[in-house]
């Protein structure tokens, strides 16, 4: 059979088909990297208008990253989706902290959320970059932590699924002035994460 | 702030709001299973009109996952979503060689794409129960192996997701005779076929 077999032409390829299937937009061309890889990960062209990216935000994430910095995920899988080349190349990391013994343990104890509590320990560990694709009540806790003063989050991607407070967690969110970028409505997802921190990334390294 | 915390509530109160958003449908109980887990995971509810569950592919995936087999992945993020606890639970357990040395020697070797040396291996190995979020040329070789005789798979569930051959992929792997679950056209991806993977599994154990 014959079909193209080099990962990086088939997402030339695909990148090409998504620019010219979507049409005029109102990105600028950074901007249009995030919202195209997003497409090129769902195959969902309901995101060019579900993305949102606040004013300067791509700008202090590219900064961050090239301090070399901590990223938090939600979930193993937004972890996972993250490419583990790039991030060496900025001397970047990426945690999870939703398996840890201590996370269980605070859960239990306060009776929150496992995502909940990996992002107060995160928080208190001075993580900057905070990136959710699934657990709404997490982006919750984050903006109920920050107003209480409690740790300094610099950037955050707001992608949570679903049907329940997905699209309510990203309304609150967004009230807090800081960069950001968010999936708004009910979709979303690790996948959707991922592939925005993978557009940062790519913004600043050669591939 | 008042939002709901404890994760089998929101996942219950999420499948009920589906279930009402869906309508009619033409799936019987079980396949409900899997398609309202997808649209779950994705708020995407074109999920609905895209699986195709071939007959009897249900029963089949079961009965493999209760003898406690190996599943192959094409990805470690599809791996990362697939439920562990359930796993264990059955005695199963999951691979994904696309970061293994010798699936990078062999696809260098071969000049095929990593997913597609990491088929070939599983097939040697004996894999039955093959699972595919994102890699179209991983399908086209598994049909391909499949019919030269090289390898016995049992089970499949072929959802790569994207727009250079993902479609093609998953109308080529249903060509062949084998219980299968497919997600047709252009959609998918590695927290869909990990929802497949899921739903089955929860078929099986108390939760």
């Amino acid at each position: 059979m014959d079909y193209i077999k080099i990962p990086m032409d088939i997402e030339k390829k695909s990148f090409e088909i998504i620019g010219s299937e979507m049409g005029e937009s109102k990105f600028s061309e950074e901007e249009l990297l995030i919202v195209k890889r997003v497409i090129h990960t769902t195959a969902d062209f309901e995101y060019k208008d579900l993305i949102y990216i606040r004013e300067g935000s791509i700008e202090k994430a590219k900064e961050l990253l090239k301090k070399g910095i901590t990223i938090y995920t939600d979930t193993n899988m937004a972890l996972s989706g993250i490419n583990k080349k790039a991030l060496d190349k900025l001397g970047c990391k990426v945690v999870c902290y939703v398996n840890k013994e201590e996370t269980h343990e605070m859960a239990k104890e306060k009776g929150i959320t496992r995502s909940m509590a990996a992002v107060e320990t995160a928080l208190e560990e001075g993580v900057e970059f905070f990136v959710f694709g699934n657990a709404p009540t997490a982006l919750f806790k984050l903006k109920e932590l920050t107003e209480e003063g409690k740790g300094n989050p610099a950037f955050i991607i707001g992608a949570p699924v679903g049907f329940v407070g997905a699209s309510e967690s990203k309304v609150e969110i967004e009230k807090l002035q800081l960069p950001m970028i968010t999936v708004r409505g009910r979709k979303g997802g690790s996948t959707v994460a991922a592939a925005i921190v993978n557009a940062l990334l790519y913004m600043l390294i050669e591939r």
